[in-house]
């Protein structure tokens, strides 16, 4: 029977996203079945930069929507980021190492089939409709999360 | 058999702690049991602010316990909190969505039964009496709180 | 059949590492097999601080390796380091109340028999070779992280 990994995504920091992913990855690699679930910051990392909208949303929500990043390539590090110099170096130094981009990384959890859920409460609280997350993201309760996260063989919070 | 979650609470933060007694809470609603163990940082959810006290601590301590927050309700956001503002932001969006308070999160899962232990060794360190946490926690060591983890199907450290 | 705990050690915090730590140390005590995996800036708990070297890497990276902690007790706190007042409270804090330190519960573990590995693309990413990491620790891929933790019956992200 396939092994199943559930990571509740809930950080919205560059490398902890990086991190994820190439958990994620990799997990895809060895046939583990993956379900990312995209909670808090976490919805940082699933908003479509190209489906920012205002539409619906309070003057809190608009102003949150303004300043959070406006998709994965937007996180700054979760350490050392220091106004985007220390994100600036660890993007050099990857490239010099051959390592994918972040964006990448993405991509290939979705075209490897990673199942990628977001967190209905935190879309709620920070007035995030369906339209302006990623093509790929379902939301869900967190009851969800927790009865894929019951029959997973490996539980991360990130 | 019922299922088992564990949550090791690491972290002093607002959001990450109102993020774990969603979880708990939830899990409780689908019948899984639960248990938090608060270590280090998590300590600062489970002290009772009626029963702040500066009896047998050492200078130190007294000062540390000034410090920190004095209750669920004052902690910080682990991202944005921008002394206080983005908090203040996040309890209006909160508000705007009729999403509970986080002190009726905590009360739910005292009231659903949750298990809740503090860390023998975090409370020595940082001179917090048994007497100075929320009546619910048990203070046991970090054997107990594996021993329980061992047995569980979710473990998340937060 | 003995019993396994999965620590992938992301952070590279001062409390997050002690936590950590005793969580391997106590794990061991109670014959729990223990592995613990160091990735990004978890690198910097394994750093040997007697075999820096600037050799094979570049610019960015020997700027990086400079910037960085240079092994365990360099950490700095994760929250109220204050520039590192917060860090000197905390140890004070430690010592009254009989703590060890934390190179001590590092080598505990390591002479428990805690097996320790590092990620190979981490390492890459950093510039850091196997010769700059201490004796114990073995470069490995994600894979073989998630091989390990998919047998393990607690697996914590820290």
């Amino acid at each position: 029977m396939e092994k199943k990994m559930s990571i509740l995504m809930f950080s919205g920091d560059f490398d902890k996203a990086l991190a994820a992913f190439i958990l994620a990855n990799s997990a895809r690699e060895i046939n583990v079945e993956v379900t990312m679930f995209f909670a808090f910051w976490g919805l940082m990392l699933v908003r479509d930069p190209n489906e920012l909208s205002d539409e619906d949303k309070t003057l809190w929500e608009k102003m949150f929507a303004n300043m959070t990043p406006k998709g994965i390539q937007d996180l700054p590090l979760s350490k050392m980021n220091f106004a985007g110099i220390g994100k600036k170096m660890l993007l050099e130094m990857m490239d010099d190492s051959d390592t994918p981009p972040i964006d990448a990384f993405l991509k290939g959890a979705i075209n490897k089939g990673v199942t990628m859920k977001a967190c209905k409460l935190s879309c709620e609280v920070m007035g995030f409709s369906d339209k302006e997350l990623l093509d790929k993201v379902e939301i869900v309760t967190a009851e969800d999360y927790l009865r894929d996260a019951l029959e997973s063989d490996i539980q991360l919070f990130i």
